[in-house]
């Protein structure tokens, strides 16, 4: 298995200093709870995306750190809320027990609620005021009925009943898409990127975000528990893009979407070559 | 009873049409649980009080509109959280069932979430750049652990111990008193108020919130459940104001704490009687 590129790994290294740095340091339980899931090994694969972005579009990664923190604030929220014993009642993430196993549900709920709002926060206050209002805006419809919410509430109701695949995607396109488009816009507007670069990057950022879902999907069937940091076969009673295209069938799927978020690039050529690593490593499976 | 005064129903109504206006209008279930909850008749104290303070520093109230619904979208999300199973496990709110018995739990946090998160998508739309970014972070600092969430967290270690008076205070300065201060703060700062005035609003706003609990906990024990929307007792096997020092003890104690708001009103003179009759209304139970 070949090693992160090493742009991958400095960004990483920056977007951990920076959590670290905005969650709250005091010994109360609800910020125990923040930490442990915000700062518990992750890939921050997002964040990444909204570093690229940003240094694609001609602004040092350096000035879209904070945006890109937000967007894994948020991100380690949705985690907390979807391993509820309401939601998927999932034991295991990013390879420690889940927050409401470790803290209780109410402190875990509480903690997701501050990472929410930290989010917003910190939007507010690392960003120069016209930037950091399109930010929340931007942040706040992929987090809305129509992004993020919206896909885990489709969710919830597809665990209940049979659904087509139309549907499928719709769900993912909410739970995990919007909040991949959001960080790839947050990083172009850091940038001062214009409409046409935008929408390109955010056509990448949804199909890489599609495509990065159902490598999810077909590791939580074939995966290593030690690698994926979750149970084996966690989504069993769920719908999924394997147990509805199969193991080929979602893996063939999952390179499409790749394909499709790397033509996305072609007006960028070889400056988007980053955006392109990033794709591959997740069509290999590596993220 | 004496009628609420004029310019208090005014303000009331425009802030319904606007929360009306800012909800999502789809039929999922996300978007109803959000509006069943934010919409239910409330008393909105919180956003007369934006609206009060940015008319008392000569703003027109219209402006403040948005700010001052935003602020009742996180006191709603903060409603539905309250009253969950994993918290206060209370059945009624605002005269109707709560939210997670109509709609299941697992709506109702994302409910919750999607209304906090619509209160900061509506601060960065709203209101123009430099201000809207300081009426986020001061929501966010209001919401954050050493305000809302820090209190709810302290509420539940409560409930579990006994407690002495000063964290009982300490309770509620960060789980009603927080938003208080941050509902007067937003007020102040969107009519542009300097630094004098806006510590004063603060006082009033923090001094009023408390007094606003603990009438809160005696209508609790004394109220009549078709006037203040909740079970009877459903505080009982917690430690409230008046299980702490008495049915008289409480009642003194918010007594002087909206005379100490009044106190702190000093500066603007007449021009802040709208506050007075507010801080009078509490006193006398009418809110």
């Amino acid at each position: 298995m070949s090693a992160l590129p090493r742009f991958f790994s400095d960004y990483q290294q920056r977007v951990s200093a920076e959590l670290g740095r905005l969650l709250p340091q005091r010994d109360g339980a609800v910020e125990r709870a923040m930490r442990y899931t915000a700062l518990a090994p992750s890939k921050q694969v997002r964040a990444v995306v909204t570093l690229s972005c940003a240094d694609l579009c001609g602004a040092p990664a350096e000035r879209a750190v904070p945006a890109a923190a937000a967007i894994e604030l948020v991100h380690a929220a949705s985690l907390i809320l979807d391993d509820l014993p309401s939601m998927d009642d999932a034991p295991l993430r990013r390879g420690r027990r889940a927050n409401h196993l470790e803290f209780g549900e109410a402190i875990a709920i509480l903690a997701a609620f501050g990472l929410l709002n930290l989010a917003f926060g910190t939007l507010a206050r690392a960003h120069d005021p016209p930037l950091a209002g399109r930010l929340a805006a931007l942040t706040s419809g992929a987090v809305g009925p129509d992004g993020l919410i919206g896909g885990q509430a489709l969710d919830l109701l597809a665990t209940e009943r049979g659904i087509d695949f139309e549907m499928l995607e719709r769900i993912h396109r909410g739970k995990t898409g919007a909040l991949f488009v959001a960080a790839a816009t947050s990083g172009a507007l850091i940038a001062g990127a214009g409409p046409d670069a935008i929408a390109a990057l955010a056509a990448y950022a949804k199909n890489l975000g599609l495509a990065f879902q159902i490598i999810d999907d077909l590791l939580d069937v074939e995966g290593d528990p030690a690698e994926t940091g979750k149970a084996v076969r966690a989504d069993a009673r769920k719908t999924t893009f394997v147990s509805f295209s199969g193991l080929d069938g979602a893996r063939q799927l999952a390179l499409e979407l790749c394909a499709t978020a790397d033509r996305a690039l072609a007006p960028f050529g070889a400056r988007a070559d980053r955006l392109r690593e990033l794709s591959a490593f997740v069509a290999a499976r590596r993220l």
